[in-house]
């Protein structure tokens, strides 16, 4: 994995930057520079770590673009920042040397909302006020600034970013913009380096991912997510539940509401930006899953059932979800309101228990907007393409058009080793249907945690995804890259086609397998065809010789190409120009 | 790459047949044995080779399965063999020492029907006969003999098997059986040898390919389909156009009828099942691809609009369609007919030469039908996804349900080195609509020639869209698998879920990455998420739980768990029974 600055993943490529109506409001595009002279931009996610003017230093963290935005309003105060969690502490051993438990860049108290005061940009959107976050957005999106303001007041989108991580680079998750992807990372009992993770995450964000979810189960929850916070331009989400369940040494039927809320505080201190929560899994629900091939797949949902099951209670998370809406607001929090129940096979795809905790999800979203909260709705899963369409059209109707956010879904379970391709199929479906943020499922889905080249493969494959559901939903934008790709391979532009694809280096390795000399970087055919079968070099003849002798497509037909015929005869072998190179 | 015999590929499984009418109707079932003693059986396409009975010997060729059914009908005559054709034989230089350019186990003569006679499928399906080859079928894909016979009689499935590749074993294309996909072989110019193409065939059929079309356009044209034909169980397509420009040396405008006729024959007599013939694209046609992105993108296309250019006259393929018809009936070679128009990208999609193309193949198929001869319809290309239906609807209505086989499509052009993964959604789509047959795009799409892994790459992403689609059209057998795959992951199954996936190594190596150790089969969590948070193990706690105390779904809604809970409670932490692995 390259780590250095500036594009070196992406020839051609430069950052610029677009600005608005302040100073500090510089949006970053990922400018390629073509061999015609054109240029063609794209949205960018690999943060400042590509801008060849700034030197990265992990352990001091990224600058803090959005700090005085924050603090110009005026509404937020510092905190004692809370010792670190004791029983993280505890567990925390073997700690490798290059990742200290503490960052030695940490220098700034956590900031919270001063009482009575909401500091969401909901709350704002809904005030009428466009935030420089919006601004931001609507120059990266390419729409009105009122426009993004409108979607996130409606709650149609949201606008992840807690006062607590002001390195972020502000982005929004809604149907009408581009299509976002998300990567897990995050480390297991089982294996990886608090060094490895943030590595993953930079090199996430720098192939595409939108936002990361840090999933850590293992050691190190509260240090590995402070390392990968001041470093990461994206939002990050969580889930507090797995947190809460290693301060209780892992005994699901000793969590409580205070070891949760603690934990919430503890995440929003540090930035987290939006918390997945599984308070829709309720405890009437849990039996509907009693008949199902694959019970119950999520990971917060299985233990929230575990909890409800042990106790004969309620499920505590959404008992007490108008507290945790106070804590939300205080910081800027969005949910992501968990699908516990989601299918974890095609044999239980929009089963009972799945709909059923929709319906809580639709009812908990109110709760949530009451409080001026953004909400986006997590989803399947595993879903058949013909059940795709259903999940959406539902979700639109009980959660009110909150963004959905769904993990791929798979359409089918017979790959293991290749769910990043079953799930790109469902992903890219979902997406043209209206999901907003797809999360992304790598080749070692089911079989193991994924390393480097399994985060990139999942996020190119997501890239595809996202962006064919671009293009099918009729993203302004989106089929642009597209065209202006095709013309590149048309023209036989070869070093503008690599340069403007998804994996510019992969695409080049590949071509270079069979035709490495750099003459055939220039050359009017590949080794697919080899030069006398190359359909469009013919068809570029053909073309090039009408245009030569001025034939427009009526006249052609009408008239006849008879005596045209006979001038290209007369051309004699030229259909197949002298070839200049092997 | 591995060429034993049996399913080294497929730990636990192994071949078994099964009977029908005839003794000589042993259709290749691979069966997977379960380690809870159940077994599954999964469509095969690999071929005598996977029998650890057959001694494989490419120089030999397969056994001629389908030798007496064919004699049996008393309707054909042995040829002279041609002689091998000069243009090819000048040609053939440097042939590997392995490769001899004639096969030293071909001592049969070619057959073609006696005058006057019909040899096709569809004629004697016509006729109300079910032939051995329709019961083979039958048994193969889980119907009715008498309906595989309605469908082919009704031009809404074909059957390609030459009366010349009696090796074959009998398949049907058509979008109420299994969705079938192809994989393109074939040498280039530029690029690899006789030995190697036969050896991409097996690879390409033993993960699963259902045809493959030989795409040959270099040297030994002739020689390198004798050998895939005699060692393939698969039916083999050609795109005969290919072999005829090589014969004129390349030069287009010396291509004639005459040349062509004679190649079809040639390739006819060898045992091409299915010719793709572009006789769809006229000369009026041609201009309407003047204001295209992309242009002309299909080789045969290319050449044919090239000619047509050249002589403004048009198409012979389409004036000669008859006498084409003629040959096809003697041998039963099944038209692919040709989408010479197909759009090369997105900005082209469903454009007037696209569909005017697709009206002229429409007429052609009444014409072929006329004959008794099949025919399948080939389709794009690069489509977006909110495009594709419309290709399928105007296919069905055009084309009279002729089967649709589409290449992709793809649905975005930003990611050359993944298309098989853009087209694999495209795929799967366009299969879920009613396309019969999926032609592969391989990693390697727009940029060289496949190697061994990038087929296996494409031929796994097209059997997992392949599969997708029979689930969402609810084929009758396709989801069992998934179910049955999805238990065994319940159920940690570990190597039943290897064992029934579609690429086993792969599956068991990514697992053993983190977890290599052998207790790490049969435990009941993985590296991803580990013992503690393992939400199947959870789920699988509660059930076992709730079936000990024997809480049915509506018993314990209306009663309460309150009880139970308490039992549960008393069980004390057997939420984790002890972990008997690392």
């Amino acid at each position: 994995m390259s780590m250095s600055n500036a594009y070196e993943a992406f020839p051609g490529s430069r950052k610029v930057y677009l600005s608005g109506s302040h100073s500090d409001i510089r949006v970053p595009m990922r400018q390629i520079e073509l061999s015609n002279g054109q240029t063609f931009r794209v949205y960018d996610t690999s943060g400042p770590y590509t801008d060849p003017s700034y030197e990265a230093d992990v352990e001091q963290g990224l600058p803090h673009l959005r700090e005085s935005w924050i603090r110009d309003r005026h509404n937020t105060e510092e905190q004692m920042p809370k010792p670190a969690p004791t029983k993280t502490t505890v567990r925390d051993n073997g700690v490798p040397s290059q990742s200290p438990q503490t960052l030695p860049g940490l220098h700034h108290r956590p900031l919270r909302a001063v009482r009575d005061h909401n500091v969401t940009q909901m709350h704002y959107a809904r005030q009428g006020i466009v935030t420089p976050e919006m601004e931001y957005i609507a120059l990266r999106e390419g729409f009105q600034a009122e426009f993004i303001r409108d979607q996130v007041a409606g709650g149609r989108a949201v606008i992840p970013c807690n006062i607590n991580h002001p390195e972020l680079e502000p982005m929004i998750i809604g149907r009408h913009f581009h299509t976002k992807i998300n990567a897990n990372i995050g480390n297991s009992a089982v294996s990886s380096s608090i060094q490895e993770e943030v590595d993953k995450m930079r090199w996430a964000t720098l192939w595409g991912a939108d936002t990361v979810m840090d999933l850590s189960t293992g050691k190190n929850i509260h240090a590995t997510r402070q390392w990968i916070l001041r470093n990461s331009p994206v939002p990050v989400g969580t889930v507090p539940i797995y947190q809460a369940l290693e301060k209780v040494n892992g005994k699901t039927e000793d969590l409580s509401w205070q070891v949760y809320r603690d934990t919430l505080v503890e995440q929003a201190e540090q930035g987290v930006d939006y918390f997945t929560i599984h308070a829709g899994v309720l405890l009437r629900y849990i039996p509907l899953t009693a008949n199902r091939v694959t019970g119950i797949v999520s990971r917060g949902g299985s233990i929230m059932a575990s909890w409800c099951l042990y106790h004969h209670q309620e499920n505590f998370l959404y008992t007490h979800f108008e507290e945790i809406c106070e804590i939300m607001k205080r910081y800027d929090v969005t949910f992501s309101l968990g699908d516990g129940l989601r299918p974890g096979s095609l044999a239980d795809a929009n089963d009972r228990a799945q709909f059923a905790e929709l319906e809580t999800l639709g009812e908990l979203t109110e709760i949530a907007w009451e409080h001026d909260v953004q909400v986006m709705i997590e989803g399947p899963g595993h879903i058949p393409m013909h059940l795709i369409k259903e999940n959406v059209e539902k979700e639109m109707e009980i959660c009110h058009e909150a963004p959905f956010y769904t993990l791929g879904p798979l359409t089918t379970d017979i790959a293991p080793g290749y769910d990043h391709i079953t799930s790109a199929i469902g992903a890219a479906m979902i997406g043209w249907y209206g999901t907003a943020m797809l999360c992304y499922v790598t080749p070692k889905e089911h079989l193991g945690l994924p390393n480097q080249d399994d985060v990139k493969q999942g996020v190119l494959a997501y890239k595809i995804a996202a962006h064919a559901a671009d293009v099918a939903k009729g993203h302004p934008r989106a089929q642009e890259w597209d065209d202006t790709l095709s013309l590149a391979r048309f023209e036989f532009r070869w070093r503008d086609q690599f340069n403007l694809s998804l994996d510019p280096p992969t695409a080049i390795a590949y071509h270079d397998e069979t035709l490495p000399a750099e003459p055939a970087k220039t050359a009017h055919f590949c080794s697919m065809c080899g030069p006398k079968f190359c359909s469009m070099r013919i068809s570029q003849d053909i073309r090039s010789w009408a245009q030569d002798h001025d034939i427009r497509e009526d006249e052609a037909i009408v008239a006849g190409l008879k005596t045209k015929a006979r001038e290209f005869k007369d051309q004699g072998g030229s259909i197949y120009p002298p070839i200049e190179s092997p």
